[in-house]
């Protein structure tokens, strides 16, 4: 073969996930880092539940939103029940700081195509089929992952969410308010949540296992516990050019031990623990720093390794901090069970996927808290991962291919399918 | 002796600083942390100079800016010659982010209380008497210490120096606009320069020498040399959860060993190094960082000294890196050799002082940074220093006793009234 390599592909699907994919490329992207700055309820994220909003009316979809900001896009064909339970299926807009394009929108974009693929083969569903897209899942803003599908599911209260603030002091309540939203709406939805029958998540893969495995789509069998923690390192601010380094009570060695000391622990428990947030007062180049916070994610297998990890990180913490002469406060923001996914449902999902591409499909656990996981506690939920080449998740270079992410897609519709079939 | 300790006292100096203090003492007060934000050029810094420049005029001292900012006011008795020479006294009140208020301010204060007591024992400077009060001291907003006095002296360009940015990524240049000064003015100014005859700049000790020799003031032999160096450790972004710790490429844990081995470093060269100040990309508690910033502050006694720090430093972030998978750059931000102040100067302050306080006045080399460090490098210059119980500086417990301020004018008065004496 010579000459350049065609552009086309004779796939439609692909080319259709293609418009759609650049149809959102470039909302709330940084030029500078390539990566996304998609804060919930931030002008970004709005932009991008508007073109949902529009892209689901196009479709015919009833899209409204519940009072925690969730949007719920209906097809309900005539003669279905408006109140019987829903086959659900859908993700989130908001992203980490500079993170990916493909984490939650992904699962939003894919369940609009499926609707469009299933519609195409003449497939009406029995039930209700449901997409929905869930407000501040990677608590980028806020600080607590999976913000509305927890306010959704009571798993939070409205007191407590409402008041949780942004870097920037603005409140959940606020933003709410800016954004035209009510925040006295705020709360469990027993209505809404009881039309949910049962949740299927589409998601780009967090890590190479599908890679490793050849398999462009997989399910999930769990999500591994996991936390987030505050450490909270307080010293003596003073000036750093004269101080001698006798008298120092420096919390930012405190902590940097601490780092060193949760990767090492993480690694030999076989779990994950990175430090990657970090808040330094005042963080001017001439002072000692009077406190040091800074944020521990821990992840392990089970709950046993989990404690046994955040207890050693604690440990190595408290015994560095009485050689500099400093204190830490070890603060838990958030704790996540872990989370089996309903076996038979990711079965049934794996059995249907798997006659439609020809194939086993891998059945694989995950560290990555997900709103699925939130869901997986009240409904049956299951999860449908897209291979990732690099892996890589919560940064710019995070990627699907188009031709997997049409995988995903008919992966994606054939779970519905066989769900909300007769 | 009972009942309650008496609250006024028998020194009317006193009294005349702690009125004057009280003046100053709310302004740009963050009630959270009882420390200071007086940034260059922000409405708490111009709320200062709008005092400076009013106290001035009721003495009746001509106030006037240069092109830079600095403000300089006048005492020029009748029948002296306003072009010649002056004794210059003074210092700046911009702070470190939440630092005490004395370091910058109380050599103001001191400064005008002096004018005033020369005055009042009827003494008539035979020089123009200056009172300066310099921009951007700390580098506190744009990173750069010194910088009006850099400017003045033509130390750094002011191309460069208006170009430099705030953490919100405005820039000198506006800065001043925005304050109402014209950017095109800034740059060298010989004129000014050659009009200061000798410079004294009286400040808080940031260290506790003169605690330990029971000395209330003291004056200045040297600066040790210093710099910052801003570190630059790059990684690859990645998810917190999903990503195995074999496969992480984490800045983070490099910054951490480089905070400890810098510490380690200094301790083993009886030099002073500090890491007070990071910036991660994207700071997210669910994401591995991308990029960690990290800024270095080192001093040592001499230039030697420095240098083998640095480089120790350097080497152990470089050696770390390469197991770390990261890269890590170090760049110069700035360089401040070693000033050694005018020893005949010094020496004569010393004896004037000393004759008006009854001792020997000791005298002690600094590690932090000053306009006056700046200034020697072209006119004769000298320092006194105030006695600090605790030491500390930078920091909201920076402090100095009224009674040791009460003599820190006096010994101020001394140099002043000798320097520019018959």
């Amino acid at each position: 073969m010579t000459g350049p390599a065609p552009v086309s592909t004779a796939d439609p699907l692909v080319e259709r996930f293609r418009a759609m994919w650049a149809q959102l490329a470039g909302i709330g992207r940084d030029p500078g880092t390539g990566g996304y700055l998609r804060y919930a309820w931030s002008a970004a994220e709005l932009t991008c539940r508007e073109w949902f909003t529009a892209e689901a009316r196009r479709r015919g979809l009833a899209v409204r939103p519940d009072g925690n900001g969730n949007l719920w896009a209906d097809w309900i064909p005539s003669g279905v029940d408006p109140t019987s339970p829903a086959v659900v299926t859908g993700s989130h807009f908001d992203s980490v700081p500079h993170g990916g394009g493909y984490d939650g929108p992904l699962g939003i974009v894919s369940a609009l195509l499926a609707v469009d693929e299933l519609r195409e083969r003449g497939f009406t569903p029995a039930r209700p089929v449901t997409v929905a897209a869930f407000v501040e899942e990677e608590g980028g803003r806020f600080g607590l992952a999976c913000l509305g599908s927890r306010l959704l599911t009571g798993g939070v209260s409205a007191q407590y969410a409402l008041a949780l603030t942004d870097s920037d002091g603005v409140t959940v309540a606020e933003a709410m308010q800016a954004a035209g939203a009510d925040p006295a709406a705020a709360g469990p939805d027993p209505d809404r949540l009881a039309r949910v029958g049962v949740f299927v998540e589409l998601h780009v893969e967090q890590g190479r296992a599908l890679v490793d495995l050849g398999a462009p789509v997989g399910v999930a069998s769990m999500i591994w516990p996991h936390g987030r923690w505050r450490l909270e390192f307080t010293g003596a601010g003073d000036h750093a050019g004269t101080t001698r380094m006798v008298d120092r009570r420096d919390p930012m060695l405190t902590c940097a031990h601490t780092v060193l000391a949760a990767d090492a622990q993480a690694r030999r428990l076989g779990a994950h623990a990175t430090i990657g947030r970090v808040a330094v007062r005042p963080n001017a180049t001439n002072a000692i720093p009077a406190q040091v916070h800074a944020w521990l994610d821990a992840r392990a297998a089970d709950d046993t390794a989990l404690t046994t990890l955040v207890e050693a990180v604690g440990a190595e913490a408290a015994a560095r901090a009485q050689a500099d002469g400093t204190s830490v406060a070890v603060v838990r923001e958030s704790d996540s069970p872990p989370v089996a996914f309903d076996p038979d449902l990711t079965d049934r999902i794996a059995t249907a996927v798997g006659a439609q591409l020809t194939g086993a499909v891998p059945v694989l656990p995950t560290a990555a808290g997900h709103d699925a996981g939130v869901l997986a506690g009240h409904v049956p939920t299951a999860m449908i991962f897209v291979r990732n080449p690099t892996g890589v998740s919560h940064a710019p270079t995070e990627h699907a291919t188009d031709d997997d992410c049409a995988t995903g897609v008919r992966a994606l519709a054939a779970a519905l399918a066989d769900l909300a079939g007769r």
